[in-house]
């Protein structure tokens, strides 16, 4: 029988006990033979904690799985049959200085849609484009499954400039559809969500239990308080009359549009007082790494849940499992949009409902968004395109002219000084930007 | 335990055993208690020659359904699940007229997307509009599954002149689903296709098996006289140098377009010696309604395969089976666009892939045709389009419009004459066509 | 030969007697001969003293033209060959809080195409279609020369509910025009200017003398100071990154999208010290009228340019002799796209370069807009579109999806407090919002 | 004063004496001061004939201007202001074998919109490509003036594939100007044709006089037997039915779509008496070869009329002066489409209004046509645009597809037929068609 290998760049990532037990329980559906945790020199000293941890995890299952913890990327690569890339150039010091350098200009420096997630994408997509030629090289089979953020945009750079076959994941989906049907009533299996939109800023535009139809019913449930929870975006009540005006069931994320000047309020009073959240999380990945340290310890701790990927391993391996087994699932992916929705252009990397099967994901059509969410849509993907562009290109004009198209940047010449702060700030990780 | 009424338009047809046969067998998964069979006045003695051989039938098996043959449509479609479509304005004597008109002016009387299929769209759509004015008064969430040809138009009528839920449905894919299967020695789950286009005019754009993309070879085959064998077209063997200028599959009705003046001399030929094909299925549909008719008789007779339908049931039973279950799979529908092919408007109807789950039809996402592809859509889908809106309208200076985008009319002269031609001979059943 | 009658809503505006002045000079080639000023009982005293001046520059030219002072709508129109609306809903008290409620939400005030432009177009629509009703009953082959701002939601309103002909104009491209011209040193016939945007939001996107590209030194003259100087805009002047940023080159109203921080500033700067814009133009307007009543006054007198308006005659009459004497010369106005702009809808209006002839304006065609401009035109037209159906509707939650799409807008909760205090203050002039 | 150098590239054509006619009659607006006569060697002889009318008839205008007959290509072209071309590849003997192949076929061999013009065209790209390449590199500012036909796919072709600035022209919409004037009984000047189209495939979708709308009176004329009179077009009547399906004026060549049946016969009819086009045309020729040899000739001959070029003069001399003294007035020509007409790609080309400068020409935007204009509009440009591609990179492939959207060709199988004739019967020219 034909095995599985798998290679996780940034397999030292404090998420990956999380995939291992996952990838234990699913087994019998998933026959993997061999596990490759990559990571850099820097991370080494994670990287043994985490490959440690898995070890003791498998040898509690009774499971015979060969772990091999290596910096050596292309080794790891080669054969494999999945790609998980979860790795976060500068690590978190860098995510720090993402979220601290907008708010100096009153801009969100939130770590995916907003500034943040910018100078994120910047040092992100020319490293993950060196992936995908040892992949094109080594594995040109092989499917990667993306989940580093900005997903979406790192997703498109792939998807655009290589061969690679690509998903990008994200946990947002998978949480909303649960917490829906946790608030509905019904198992999650007979809920269904047409999602359509991008990364952090997908958007449910039907819910159905069966033949009704339960939006109106979701969005009442909402203005009156309920939560879509998901522990790392604080949880700013949706006024009832913003969600008519939407029309639609936001993301989480959507407060960073739809609520930004109160969103910056929170970040810039979170920033004098705790801390913004990546130095947050800093201190909770400390505690982790100590825990998984323990010889005695063989399996994922309950102190993993707050670090906030809730069913992370959930919605990788039944991605993995529907690739595999060729099933023809239904699922939510980031993928090219191909006409499915009309007011984007094929080749844009959109987060939508998908039919997977062994050849990836094909979108399921979605037809044309109404005016007053198509014009965010569009906005924030030109932004996306763009700053993929100027990412791969390294061209500075372009970078200006992609930040300035973000919502979450004041203004175009307010986006030239946040660019050059991030340049000087990311002067390690950026050689791209040569300025003349 | 809910149970499913089905009420079936059309029920004396010489196909329904086959539904019947198909329907006992799938009992388990589609607990049937009801089954109404409709039929105008002038088909009572074939109603009841069918509703005695069903009543045979499911006596046999055992079953506990209810078989109701009758000529009150409104009392049949009140609360049913599913409405079935499969009438024939006029009967075969009609059809005989559709295919011999056109043949006076050199034009293929092709009676789905030829001249012929235009009279037979003009007849039909009007009385489709009024069933569906009966289902949503009398059963506003039943799922109308129509098999009347020209299916691509009478679909798109319904879709875009009523409220009423529903999908056209053709046998076409699934035989070159199982035909390809079967030429690449797999069984037809293990093959994904890849379908877009329209109505008999259909064509794959991928197989694949697994992960491996079979096209070129399934290309190959067809070049070396393999066929798709649906034994109601003649088998004008696929030049290899049209099928490279094609670049994908076409369906076996694309000869009529790819090789039209072959199939013209043919059917010129065919009917002086035997018959057009409406004629000769006249005398198979004789035959078969004396075997039906006899007491002794409780099973399908093998004779029915002769007349065509193969997998009739197969595939409007699979899709009942998704839509009763929820079971959101992957199957080949007439519905909405909805941007899945982006040469084509939002509101087209498509034959496509498309999730089918409890609320219909999803269709799954293609992208952009390529321009030789494109323009043969575009013009048959225009056609359609302006065509049903002639028959909705009973506009004559539209209906010559639209005859003239037929790619099987010769000329816009010709089609005026076509038109003419078509209203005198179809008087009755043409009231919408006054001449000013 | 065939005379010309005008008819002039908002006639008492202090700007009037430029277009007197320009009429007068023309007279050869424009051979008006009724001038009907038409205002509300509330500018009676305003709009005498306007007929009065008018009276006595005609006189002094020697010229015979019927003047008309009225209130009287609909006597005005009855047969008028030309309907030009100038007229300002509320008054520069309106205006003055059009300004004034944004500031406080840290929103730009500005009354085009900020926030204070949207409370100006709710109170505008309901008006300009009330006189297009009295133009389609009494003058229907009038054609409507629209100055009202925002003049580009103002015409797209007419353009789309009415069977009036209409253009809309802007002072902005001719003084573009003349400040490039001379910056080049040429005549301003000599330089051909590619004009294509929004009104207030239009790009020259090439400047020619003869065969010769001339934007890059344009673009360079920008950034080193050069001025496009319209008086009533704050120079702000342009980094020349971010005039490689744009590509083309920006109108002077631009600033308030790619420097709207600083404007931002700037106007909560004047807003504490010598008052907002409209308060300003409120002690002008009072000096105006005091020189306007003085009977020895025949002529326009100097001090109206500080106002504001420069070549405010010079583009309307231009306008006028094209359609008039059916020139078929080319023009920049606020017109129906029809394609022009392919990134936007064929019914949107534009302000772009034209043929005018006697059947109105033809839009020259543009093509496709690159990403980097495309999105704010998107954005922005995606806003106006909205708001002008919010206006005509009265919808309250149409009205805060518009707004919150506009980019000065910070978000859409803050869209929903600024709507809730313009209804408020502007309470006599929005009937049509009635909240539930 | 600058003067102009004129390159005419197919000189010994013909027509040239009606070039002169005009250029002499307009030398005070077109200060002409070198004329460039360039041919092939094989037409040397005709060359020189026209050569010396030409200089006969400059000597008795008094006029200074060079003549300059030659077969150096390259040295006419070398600083030239204009380049002319109306060369033939071939000559009257292929576009005789044009005509006769297709109708083996039973297809229509018209000339420029038939598969005789997919002939042609084949043969002329390659060598107007080659030409472009001396002017980019000899006249890199010149502007290319195209008559060769199909004028519509040559002008394509030389704007996809080179830098060199270019239109292309036609006699049909002038003479329908005029005649359209004539019967309305107005001067040209006075009316107002809305043109929108492809070269011999363009449509008048608006006829104004002032602001009256005489489009319908028009039609009513053309059913009623007026004619558009071209004299080289077979006048085949216009039923008031198909007008009124058609909703706007065709163009005389419509005639080939629309009553494509009639004209087959016709032309099948003429090859068997009195020869195709091609045949008449040699005859004529050589009668004005005659005329122009002789030595007392020193005018343009009355004959030359019945040649069928009428207009040729005015309509490039027309343009000539548009561009040479940027008159920015409105003229008919082949241009790239720029979003003018919307159901058509940015980079088409299109025959449209356009205002003319010293830049270009800039097509006056015309918006989305219906359905029924469109569809045809969109299958003749896609073989146009498939044909240029095919004829641009020899592929035998892409040349069936592109055929095979031809609507004069029958269908795919033909089309295939018809192209090996074609490569067969012009092997000389054709060498880019290399099967392997």
């Amino acid at each position: 029988m034909k095995t599985i290998k798998l290679a996780i760049i940034g397999g030292g990532s404090s998420y990956t006990p999380e995939l291992m037990e996952g990838l234990i329980r699913r087994h019998h559906e998933l026959p993997v033979s061999e596990i490759c945790l990559v990571d850099i020199e820097d991370g080494r000293h994670k990287l043994d904690i985490i490959a440690g941890l898995t070890e003791r995890m498998i040898a509690k299952a009774g499971l015979d799985i060969k772990v091999n913890a290596t910096v050596d990327r292309r080794e790891a690569i080669r054969g494999a049959d999945f790609v998980l890339t979860q790795f976060r150039v500068g690590g978190l010091a860098a995510r720090a200085r993402d979220e601290r350098i907008p708010l100096k200009y009153r801009a969100l420096g939130q770590e995916t849609t907003g500034a943040g997630g910018f100078a994120k994408a910047m040092r992100t997509i020319p490293v993950i484009l060196e992936i995908c030629r040892d992949i094109e090289e080594l594995a040109p089979n092989a499917l990667l499954i993306n989940f580093t953020n900005p997903a979406g945009m790192v997703t498109e750079a792939v998807s655009k400039y290589t061969n690679v076959k690509v998903m990008g994941l994200c946990n947002v989906p998978i949480n909303m559809h649960y917490s829906i049907a946790r608030m509905l009533g019904v198992k999650p299996e007979e809920a269904y969500l047409e999602f359509a939109g991008l990364n952090h800023m997908v958007w449910v535009h039907r819910v159905t239990v069966g033949q009704e139809d339960k939006t109106g019913q979701v969005l009442d449930m909402l203005g009156n308080g309920a939560s879509l929870n998901m522990n790392n975006i604080a949880e700013e009540p949706w006024d009832p009359e913003l969600l008519k005006a939407i029309g639609v069931i936001p993301c989480p994320y959507h407060r960073y549009f739809y609520m930004q000047q109160a969103m910056l309020e929170e970040e810039l009073e979170a920033a004098e007082s705790g801390g913004t959240r990546a130095e947050q999380v800093m201190k909770t990945e400390e505690e982790l790494f100590k825990l998984y340290a323990s010889p005695e310890l063989n399996e994922k701790p309950k102190q993993l849940e707050k670090r906030g990927g809730a069913y992370y391993s959930e919605v990788s391996l039944q991605l993995i499992d529907a690739i595999w087994n060729d099933r023809k699932s239904v699922q939510v992916v980031n993928t090219r949009n191909n006409g499915a929705i009309r007011n984007l252009p094929d080749d844009a990397v959109v987060e939508i409902n998908a039919v997977i099967d062994a050849n990836g994901a094909h979108a399921v059509s979605f037809g044309t968004m109404p005016p007053q969410l198509a014009s965010l849509l569009q906005s924030v993907k030109a932004y996306e395109s763009l700053a993929v562009e100027a990412a791969v290109e390294g061209d500075y004009t372009k970078a200006i002219a992609a930040l300035a198209l973000n919502p979450m940047v004041p203004d175009m010449a307010v986006a030239k000084q946040l660019l050059d702060d991030i340049i000087e700030q990311n002067a390690a990780y950026l050689p791209q930007f040569k300025r003349g």
